[in-house]
């Protein structure tokens, strides 16, 4: 009989629990991995409420690193006992999206996110990792779990909102939203040459670790029209940049009206849950003819991303740990997940341990 | 007494008529340029329906050539005789725009159109080009003056939709409706290495033109939804690049549906009279992460482009007349206006000569 | 006991012959062709003659088609019967090389050059392929054996010098030397919008066919400078872009020479055979400080690339075959060989059919 | 009689002097300007060696700013008193070249580079600026005229040399030669997210200076080959970048010795003394078929990216004047000029006041 572990699993519309379920199987290019810490993730949440269908009793959670448990036999560059990390986006590496370079988009629309959308998350004991040579990631020595599990998806979905919005050398830059996906653009903007960083974010807490993570000045979207401010902050010329990372059409909208003619709106925000359609003024978008450009994302994975990124925190230049706001032993993944809904407690990520 | 010329012009909303202006004069950098042929182009159209809220007596026209009639005292590259061409858009050289490479965005949002934009247009005897040195084209002896006048607007705007597409080589390209600009986004299409061009159009002559400039398939939108046939002709996978050149919103929304996730969807069409906002339909854009990229453009201006557009007319690469359905004498610029808005005898581009 | 195949072996330096082998076994990820058809590739001359150290009887040749004989046990998407070709470079997909992009150099250093290189080559009555699902493709019915051994190695090969080159549509590009590489640039920079193109090509047989696919005009090198030629053509200024396709250090300081100020350099030429070093012309580089770029580049491999170079055979945009100037038997290989060192009979390209 | 200033001028191989000459005059679209402080740039001791030949009596200097003593009639952004600075390179913003954006070739090669190249430099105590729309810009309250001064060549140049480099986010990056400019290209590749930053300098002020400015580890190349070292610090593979900011061959070689296959070479040095050519090495170049790329550059201009420069001055991400290692009243200018050929006192950059 097959050793059964837990794992967070999604129950129906709005409801998740921990359930019982075998260990995976590797096939010939795959990884077992026993986890040893998750973060959770507000597009979780989202799933849980309805936004993707996925069967009952389907696995959550796509944030996860751990030890490799077992490996498939035409694995190569990885062993039982290895440290590692897994994006939460792992393309196949030989499709012809990958081949094109869209690796999220892996087999077809965003069919590079296989946790939970395709099979079980990794907010469980064990997970499973398609092509584990394209996917793992040895964890240096010098980084903990936690630094490594910010890799999975903050960094790299944040990091990928700054690369696509062609941040002109001290260029000027605006993120709507400091949640940890607006907060690791604005890390993302500041590593890339912004000079004037412009985010918005109405709560607090979440507009002082902006400002420790690059923000040179936080619009509170509350006290007035953020998008005045923007044009205040930059002789009312707009922004060169604008990075969404909430995924509300108003926010998008505000995108395009901030930036200035030949800008770039760069989308990271996952639009799950604010309507069937974005709206883009055709003033601000002169009409078509304004020489902007909307960049897309979903978060590049691939091992070869994902060491860069490690790098990056290897050498000190940067820290996601502050985005940690609680943590919790698996046993209580359920309270995190609520909390994570709820937003409760001024959270941002909290952390889980096996 | 100052000289006096003729001069279509702006009389009310869908009021057009030819009156008499006195003959502009050149500041230091400018040039004055006795008009010798135009193309009416379908913009004025929509600016006379009110789009654009311009003065009464405002000249209309921007596609123009001519014989350099004076120039400013500052002018090095041009004199008196030259026979020479201009773009639509004619930028300053010198602002931030013009210096970040966003010639079309001149000193602001869609700056660079000046012609009936911002001083009288070029459907006059005379006209009024600022930067000369910038702007304005030698004609090489080798090409007709309507050649020449086809580099003005139609193809740069055309040339800049196929630029903009990313298209890969060998890869599959959309141009959604057939004009003079998508017809021009057809050759530009095919210009550029494009492996499947299939064009939109439901007009029997528009669409025998549009494979006469390189479309391998035509599909025609009043047989069924043309997304479902691009579909089908991509076994089911979309295309690369999207070309949006008609400027509606069901246009641009099947842009974005027709492209496959990592596309690009390629706007040239001017969004003036289909409404205050373009839509964005959230499921085939991925929810905002299909790495989906849209990307504007306004005619680029400037003699250096002008020149290679005209060597691929001198090479017999290119060759736009058969788009020239009609032809009049100035005296019936009015006529060729209206049937320009009427669309009537299968019109595409009227040529008028002085 | 294994069934033995005959293949076109090297036997020493300036020696081939054809020896017979067992038929190569498929790993897990692999398949074995049954060899069609081949093209015989003039680096392989080279390679005879030491440029590369290779091991006694190590098999010749890249550019082969045929039916797949037998898959591996993970392989996917081919199986026996499928006719199929393969590139020249048969990336892993999955290393970090492959990851960022840069496929050709698959593990290090020209590391997806395995055919010869790595192990036995595909001039043989059967052949082995790694990583079947990333590197095979399949042949549409429409397209003969013929036309898909171009899309191996030649078409793949020089369309990469015309991506690389960076045309301006309406741009000025040379080419230099039209052997089939060049020849296949010539085919690339007139798919990508060069406005005027030069060749530079001495016999009379390669001029007439580089006319033929898109030379607008021939530069004879033994009548005097090529570059003087090149830089009269173009109102003494230079090309945007210029293609390096024969692989020596004075034709690589041609196009320094030629080429303007922020022109491009694409070099696709091998320079096995030249010495051990490049020159650059500091004054035509501006010291160092021209935006003069070079950019190199080994045949990009892959199934989705090599299904777009398909496209452009099928559709009748491309067609290369008037390069195949002979035709042997299999059992006459080592004469085509042997004609390709020598180029006698002005060969350009020998197809071997099995 | 017209006014006359003190010039620091070339008086023929090896001698320099101070020289006194009429004031300039400005042409229509010009500037002149009373220099309130310069840097010597080493640039100007490879001209006093009679590397490019300019006539006696050529005033010397491109890197000053000062006050607006008089425009030209058609000057429209700037007026007497202004406080400006203008970049070392001048270009007049509408030739083919500077339409093409590339500005530093303003006219042909290296045309740009007009201050003692084509007219006296700005070592003076008055200069000329043409077109002074394009090239002045105004020096915000909050920048001493020290720091403006950088972003006039040194912090352009320098990080032209990291725009170039293609550095991927968290990639590897080295810069060879920690001078003015090399170690601006250090802050350059900080600012642009590099990961891992190696430079390459044995005076230890300068090594101390590089760290200080970004750089994660420093190769003292009189202690061993520093590309053996590189490699050692990247695991045997090379960097994605590397920066050739001496202009030296055996550093231009090294660079493309250092670098991983795809990886860019960017080469802003400037190779005005180390003989006719520059020299590629083979092996480490792929044969001419490494994806590598070298890309080259002179110093950006004009008023918008200068804006830039300066921002991130203004709010604090870069200060430059820790490279100040002397200073000087203009009377002493000769002295300075003298110490920057011997480099005695470990001088760095020599800070002249009028």
């Amino acid at each position: 009989m097959a050793e059964t572990m837990k794992m967070l699993a999604f129950l129906g519309i709005e409801k998740v629990g921990v359930i019982e379920k075998p260990i995976p199987e590797p096939g010939p290019r795959d990884a077992i991995i026993r986890t040893t810490s998750s973060l959770v993730c507000t597009s979780d949440v989202h799933t849980v409420k309805g936004v993707i269908e996925i069967p009952e009793e389907r696995g959550l959670g796509h944030e996860s690193v751990g030890i490799v448990h077992r490996v498939g036999s035409d694995v190569e560059r990885f062993k039982e006992g290895d440290r590692v990390a897994v994006n939460a986006i792992t393309p196949c590496g030989r499709c012809d999206y990958c081949q094109r370079g869209f690796t999220s988009q892996c087999g077809g629309m965003l069919g590079g996110y296989k946790f939970t959308g395709q099979k079980d998350g990794n907010m469980a004991e064990y997970f499973h990792v398609n092509d584990a040579d394209f996917n793992l990631v040895h964890i240096p020595d010098s980084l903990s779990d936690e630094q490594a599990l910010y890799a999975t998806d903050m960094l790299s979905t944040g990091f990928a909102g700054a690369e696509n919005a062609d941040i002109p050398i001290g260029g000027t830059v605006t993120v709507f939203a400091q949640g940890p996906v607006g907060l690791s653009a604005t890390i993302g903007a500041r590593l890339l040459g912004a000079g004037l960083i412009i985010t918005v974010e109405s709560k607090p807490d979440r507009a002082e670790l902006s400002r420790k993570f690059g923000a040179d000045e936080v619009v509170d979207p509350t006290q007035g029209d953020p998008v005045q401010k923007i044009l205040d902050l930059t002789d009312g010329e707009g922004v060169d940049s604008a990075i969404e990372s909430l995924g509300m059409p108003e926010t998008f909208e505000n995108c395009i009206r901030a930036t200035k003619p030949g800008g770039t709106i760069s989308n990271i925000g996952y639009h799950g849950e604010g309507g069937m359609t974005l709206s883009i003024p055709l003033p601000e978008f002169g009409y078509g003819m304004s020489d902007k450009k909307v960049q897309t994302a979903l978060c590049p994975g691939g091992r070869e991303r994902m060491n860069r990124i490690l790098r990056l925190m290897e050498i000190g230049k940067v820290d996601p740990t502050p985005m940690t706001t609680h943590r919790f032993p698996f046993s209580e993944v359920e309270r995190a997940f609520q909390m994570m809904a709820t937003k409760e407690d001024n959270i941002i990520k909290p952390l889980i341990t096996y």
